[in-house]
């Protein structure tokens, strides 16, 4: 294998299917089983060239692929893996750091602290806090309940029934009790007089929820648990990201008093999958509940190594792809990409809510907007199937009072103005054809 | 940006990276905080161009790198991030899947499961068990211990004192009751008769330790651990890839009576980091621990999806660089690394042995060679730092009985055999001058 020439020819490959894959369908048009049909039963005995690989890359692979970098991928939250991202994780892989103690990679674990606090100072967060990486927000949320278990010694967590499945997960993972609030009608955790709070170890506030990126009283919410004792993680995964624009930051009221915070920048700040980051204003908790150090982790410098800050211990080098992406956007250009998706879904919200056929679903929160057409809830459904169906765009689904919902998120770099109009082109099409 | 420029820049980076890393310092060479002292305290205002991420990269990380790719790299367990992984995570990265259901891609989830069924062929492993993907070693072993407690309604974990801290770690973490037993002279777990099973949810025999590469009896502990309703997760991160060379399965003796089983790629099978493969031979109980679909996660497509066997819901598309490795080498070049690995440990291991002012710490086994000089603890550890520091290769440490071992493991496909000669000959060098 020549590395150089394989590697041009690979980011050859990536800069073509990059250029072309607004014209590719959005959501994979193939049955299940139909990939793995055409894949050998049997491991290869004799090395292949690269190229082989490559080629295999087009004919089989590409067709099943959902294709998260489209311009029209409008489902669930929409992501963008952007350029020095992608090479940013050529680097990391080439480099090929375990980061489980400081001296095993001193580069992985500064960098980690430095960019994790660049970040802190982007979105506006308090001085002092303490960020490192985990892969996503499953188990950043399952670190932070833990923690929170160790300290306060209690089971229970609360959330509200929009909360992400990650904490209920992360709840029946560990043995802990779930406690789901009913929300207001703004789909706000409700805080009555009656919510009991002293044998809770941790509240866990939404900012931007799942289903309707709508965000809990977390103020109200943190200051009623710290006075039963408990502990407060902040989920705002998807929309922690939009803080980065200070006209955003009426969303982030209260998360000051958190204990633990997770916001994904794999969601809306053009990292690449994975990189959830996971802040905490009580470190010294947070590594009394995961430091473990036996004799072979033990070494001669008097330094602390971030495995000792979450689950795992072998640690990939993923801070390389936020430093390298935060400089080559600077805050200026991740203000940007954020501000105009908000416009465009604004945009959308706009079009939907003047339409007499459609409704909105849900207040356009962020970058979302949810919303249904006229007619029921199996026209809805069979909509949302035919749309998807088209390879046009990809929308996603939600339900609130058993009432069926679309939902349209907007986060790729690539998507404009005339993508999201093509959206509303296409549903309308649709609609018209049922 | 201009994506195939700066593509090409990175890739001629890596090639020119991985050409010198041999005369790079093993172990970094800089003092705690001195790359954060370099790193501005502010993130960037606007963008920069990403040949100046390139240029830092040079300057200021590559400075603090401890060189895992170099071939004298000896310490803990030595791996290798291959060629053409690399630039599978290059692809992965550009693709940016988000593997939580199989509609969201058919291509991570329907290719996952056939590589991961790949290497249970190639390793010999049992007709029909379950394959997939997480992080790391500690990520398989919560998940196991999870399914295990949820299968037997128990709560305690039975390993040997040499299973690694990934066990104590994810009992701690679960509010598991952790009971260590005692090895043997061969520093095997012991199997006494009044070892007492009944009250146990699993037991975790592991295969190839961290301190010595030692196998506990695993078809001894399953027999045990069935007859008393115990789950069986054994831990072969390390050594289960030796499996590929048939000459390495009298390790393997009991293995396919486990309940579940780690091993990790990206340990000796070339990948770069993370890669995990977790097998289990009772899927469904692994799915009835995860699964957990919410109206937002619901499809039309009557299929499952991978997050709903293991922690994690958001799944980066791992199994792309398995693939890529998988081909490029074959069975045949992936059984030459290991053998050529395992025949360098030998022979190190053989020096060792043969002169008086060195002896062995504990039998060679499979890549690993524990083994100390003459003379006290403190010797061998101020021996051990002296070696480093000279930056010509870099070993690890572990101790017996309290006694101060020196490692060295052979896993990186640059070490040659003149490295392994030169590594004894700086050890004699610096145990000289002492």
């Amino acid at each position: 294998m020549t590395f150089r020439e394989d590697g041009y020819a690979a980011v050859d490959w990536a800069a073509r299917y990059l250029e072309r894959v607004g014209d590719l369908p959005v959501l994979a048009q193939v049955e299940p089983g139909e990939l793995s049909s055409q894949l050998p039963a049997s491991p290869p005995e004799r090395a292949e060239p690269f190229a082989d690989v490559l080629r295999d890359l087009d004919e089989l692979i590409v067709p099943a692929l959902t294709n998260w970098q489209h311009p029209r991928f409008f489902a669930y939250f929409a992501v963008t893996s952007s350029e020095p991202g992608i090479l940013a994780e050529l680097l990391a892989a080439t480099l090929n750091q375990v980061g489980f103690l400081w001296r095993t990679s001193p580069a992985s674990t500064e960098l980690e602290l430095r960019v994790a606090d660049w970040v802190r100072q982007l979105l506006g967060l308090p001085d002092g806090w303490h960020g490192h990486i985990e892969d996503t927000a499953s188990t950043s949320t399952l670190a932070a309940l833990i923690a929170a278990r160790q300290v306060t010694g209690r089971d229970v967590v609360v959330c509200s029934e929009h909360a992400h499945s990650s904490v209920d997960k992360a709840a029946r993972m560990l043995g802990m009790e779930l406690r789901k609030v009913a929300a207001d009608d703004e789909l706000r955790m409700r805080v009555d007089d009656d919510l009991r709070l002293d044998d809770v170890a941790v509240v866990v506030p939404t900012v931007g929820t799942t289903s309707f990126a709508s965000v809990d009283p977390v103020r109200e919410l943190a200051e009623r648990a710290h006075a039963a004792g408990a502990w407060v993680h902040v989920d705002a995964a998807y929309a922690g990201s939009a803080w980065i624009c200070e006209e955003e930051r009426w969303s982030q009221d209260g998360v000051e008093l958190a204990d633990s915070l997770v916001v994904n920048p794999h969601k809306w700040l053009l990292i690449p999958m994975d990189c959830s980051l996971l802040w905490t204003s009580r470190p010294d908790d947070f590594r009394q509940a995961f430091s473990l150090v036996t004799e072979y982790l033990r070494t001669s410098e008097d330094v602390y190594s971030l495995s000792e800050y979450g689950p795992a211990l072998g640690r990939r080098f993923r801070s390389l792809k936020l430093w390298a992406v935060l400089r080559c956007y600077g805050r200026e250009g991740l203000q940007q990409v954020v501000r105009e998706h908000i416009r465009l879904a604004e945009l959308f919200a706009r079009w939907v809510d003047a339409d007499l056929d459609w409704e909105l679903g849900a207040p356009r929160r962020f970058s979302l907007v949810v919303f249904r057409r006229n007619g029921s809830d199996e026209e809805n459904e069979a909509l949302l199937e035919r749309v998807n169906a088209t390879g046009e765009l990809f929308i996603s689904h939600t339900r609130l009072n058993g009432r069926y919902l679309l939902r349209l998120a907007i986060g790729s770099e690539r998507t404009t103005e005339a993508d999201v109009r093509r959206a509303w082109d296409v549903l309308r099409r649709e609609a018209s054809r049922a």
